[in-house]
C-alpha cells in the first residue's frame, strides 16, 4: 500500500474513544458502567425542536439549502444576538455550518496558509489544533494553569506572538476545564491580536452553558472577530450536526465559496428544527436542562474534592470538571483505565487535551443524572480508600 | 483586516451560483425561468425514507453516532454491494460520511501531503480539485475530450504520471458529461496506478444513475481502491447530507481518527433514514425515478442536437448533457447569461468544470419534468432562430 499523508502522525485519535469502546465491551459482559467520559449531554433534543424537524420532513424539506444556510435561520440567529446580548448583527454575517466542526474547518481554510501559526491554550479541545493541521497551518499550544483560569491572557498572547503567528483561537468556556474568559480579558486579547495584525477566533460552543454569571461573547468586540457556535450543547442538538459562524462582513464571500465547495450546505432538516430551538417557547425547556447541569456540577465538585481530587476553581461553564488526580496516580491514562476496570466508572484522561499538562489530570463529564453521579462517587470512594 | 489564506485565490465560486441568483432575481420580478442549471434532482425524497427519518426522530435518535457511522448502516451498505454487484465486502471497510463531500475531504486529508499531485480529468466537478487544495495537495487536470469519452484512460494516466504524482481521482459517471468509464478501462487504470505506487480514488456518486447498461464499480477492483459514494443522487437524499467511503482495510483506523476530529459523525437522522433507502421495498420507487430521468435524457439529447448543439456521444449516466455551444457563441458564460436573460432558460457555463475546455461548452441538467424540458426547447428554438 502507498504511504498515507504525514499529517496523520500529528493527528491523534481521542483516547476517550478507546475508553468508551472498553466500557461498552465491559457492559457487553454484564458490567454496569457509569459514563462520565462522553462530552455529550444525556438529554434528548427537546420536543418542540424534534417536532419542527418532523414537520419539515412531512413538508418535503429534503433538498439543499443555500451554502450559507436558510435565510430565515441566518436571520433568527442574528436576532438571537440582538435579543440576548443587545448586539445588532446583520444576518448576512451568519454562516450556518455542518456542526461547529464545519465552521472551524471553513475558518481555518479561509484564514491560514501552510506554516502559519495559531496560538491555543493547553489544555484544550484537541480537534482545534487538528483542524489547523488539516490545512497545513500549525497550532502552537501554550501551557496554561489555574493561575490564569486555564485560559490565555492578553499578556500571554503578546509574549508568545512570534514571527509566524497569524491568529489566536480561544474557547470560551473551555473544554476540558469549563473555565470562562471574562469580558475584560477578551477585550484585552482582542486589542493585542488587532495590534499584531492577526485573526481572533473564539469557539463559543458552550457559551450559553455558563452558570451564575453573565456570558461574555466575543461577537460584540468588533466585526473583525470570527465566532464559532453550535446547536449541539445548550440547544441539545448533537446528532443533528449544526453550528454557525459569525463572520467579518468582508469574509462572507470567501466562506460562501468555500462552503459551496466543501459542504454544499448544512443538513436541511436540522436547519428547520433549529428555528424551533431559537423560538421563545423552547427556551424554558433549555433553561431547565441547564439548571439540571448546574445542580450536577454543584453536587459533583465538592464530592470530588472531598475524595481528594484537586480542582483549582469552580468551573463556570460547560459540563466538565478537570481534576488533578496526581495524588492518586501521576499517570492519568493508567488511572482512568484502572478506575474503569476496577470501579466501573469511565472518565477521560487529561492527555486527550494536551501534551503539556494532561498526565496528572482527568476530565469528569457530568452527563449522567444525579443518582448516577452519587453512585459514581460512592464507587470511587470505596475504590480509592 | 489581515490577509486571508492564499488558497482562496485558487478556489473559485461556482459560476452556477451566480446564474441561480440571477434566475431567482428574475423570478422575483415575475419572470418564468426554467432551471436546467442545478445539479440536484427535482424529486422529493421517497416516502419510505422520509418516514424512516420521522420514525427515528420520534424514537429520540438525536445523539451522535460512532464516527464511522451506525454499525447497522455500515452493514447495510456492505450488503448492498453483495446483493447488487456480487461483491463480498466487510462492513468494517465502510465509513459513513457527511455527504460525499465529507468523504472526499477525509480521503484527501488521509492520503495526500502538501505538493503531492493528484490527476483529474478536465472537464470535471470543480470541488474535486478544490478538496485537494484545502489540504495543500495539488490537482493536475488533464484535458480530455470526446475521443476518450471525456474520461482519463490508462494511457493518459501512465503518460501524465510525474515525479510528484501520488494518485488519480476518477468520477464514474462524470459530471458534467455523464460519461462512463467501462470496466476494462477501470481495470487498466487501476493496474497503472498500482504499478506506479499511487492511490486510486473513484467518485461513484452518480453510480446507480447509469442507463441502459451495467454499472462498472471500482469496489471490485481490489481492496486498495478508495470509492466515494453518496445517498444524494440515486437515493434522492441531497439535503440530508449523507455519503460513504469504501476503504482499504488498512486505512480504516486513519479515517476513523480523522472523522472523529473533523466531523464527530454524520447526521443521525439521515443515517436512520438511509437504512430505508437501502431496503428492497424502496427500490422500485428509486428505479421509477431513474426511468423518468432516462426518459428526459432521451427527449433532451436529440432535441438539443436538432437545435444545433453538438454532443459527441449519448451520455450514459448522471443527469447532465454537456454540449458544445460554440456554433452559437464561443464564450459559454456570455451564452448562458444571454439565454437566461433573453429566453428564461438557466444553464451552467462549461467554465465551471475546467479551464481547459469549458469556454465552448454548456451543461444542461435535466432536473425538471418533461413538459418543462419541452418548453425550454421551444424557448431556445425561438431564441436561436
Amino acid at each position: 500500500m502507498p504511504d498515507c499523508a504525514k499529517r496523520l502522525d500529528a493527528i491523534e485519535p481521542f483516547r476517550v474513544m478507546a475508553i468508551l469502546a472498553r466500557a461498552r465491551a465491559l457492559e457487553a459482559e454484564g458490567r454496569d458502567i457509569i459514563h462520565l467520559e462522553v462530552g455529550e449531554p444525556d438529554f434528548a433534543t427537546p420536543a418542540p425542536i424534534v417536532e419542527a424537524g418532523i414537520a419539515a420532513l412531512k413538508a418535503g424539506q429534503t433538498h439543499y439549502t443555500p451554502a450559507l444556510g436558510l435565510p430565515e435561520l441566518r436571520q433568527a440567529i442574528a436576532r438571537y444576538y440582538g435579543g440576548r446580548y443587545g448586539i445588532d448583527l446583520a444576518a448576512e454575517r451568519i454562516a450556518v455550518t455542518p456542526g461547529a466542526s464545519g465552521g472551524l474547518l471553513l475558518a481555518m481554510a479561509a484564514l491560514f496558509d501552510p506554516a502559519d501559526e495559531i496560538l491555543l491554550a493547553d489544555p484544550g479541545y484537541p480537534c482545534n489544533r487538528h483542524f489547523a493541521r488539516v490545512v497545513e497551518a500549525r497550532a502552537r499550544t501554550i501551557a496554561v494553569g489555574p493561575d490564569t483560569g486555564y485560559q490565555l491572557t492578553a499578556e500571554l498572547v503578546a509574549s508568545q506572538w512570534g514571527p509566524r503567528t497569524r491568529g489566536v483561537l480561544l474557547a470560551n468556556p473551555g473544554n476540558p476545564t469549563g473555565s470562562v474568559i471574562e469580558a475584560d480579558t477578551l477585550r484585552a486579547i482582542h486589542a493585542v491580536v488587532r495590534e499584531k495584525g492577526g485573526w481572533l477566533l473564539v469557539d463559543e460552543i458552550y457559551h450559553e452553558l455558563i452558570y451564575d454569571r453573565p456570558e461574555p461573547t466575543a461577537v460584540g468586540l468588533g466585526d473583525d472577530v470570527i465566532v464559532i457556535n453550535s446547536f449541539s450543547k445548550y440547544f441539545l442538538m448533537t446528532g443533528w450536526r449544526l453550528g454557525w459562524l459569525v463572520l467579518p462582513p468582508a469574509l462572507v464571500p470567501a466562506i460562501d465559496k468555500l462552503a459551496q465547495n466543501l459542504f454544499l450546505a448544512a443538513p436541511t432538516v436540522a436547519q428547520h428544527a433549529a428555528l424551533a430551538a431559537l423560538a421563545p417557547a423552547t427556551r424554558p425547556l433549555l433553561e431547565a436542562r441547564k439548571m439540571e447541569l448546574r445542580a450536577r456540577r454543584d453536587y459533583l465538585l465538592p464530592a470530588l474534592r472531598r475524595l481528594g481530587f484537586e480542582v483549582a476553581a469552580k468551573p463556570a461553564g460547560a459540563f466538565y470538571i478537570y481534576a488533578d488526580c496526581s495524588r492518586f496516580d501521576g499517570d492519568s491514562e493508567r488511572f482512568a483505565e484502572r478506575l474503569l476496570l476496577e470501579a466501573g466508572v469511565a472518565i477521560t484522561p487529561g492527555t486527550d487535551f494536551g501534551g503539556l499538562s494532561g498526565r496528572g489530570y482527568v476530565r469528569f463529564a457530568y452527563t449522567v443524572d444525579l443518582p448516577r453521579l452519587r453512585e459514581a462517587i460512592a464507587r470511587m470512594e470505596a475504590w480509592l480508600r
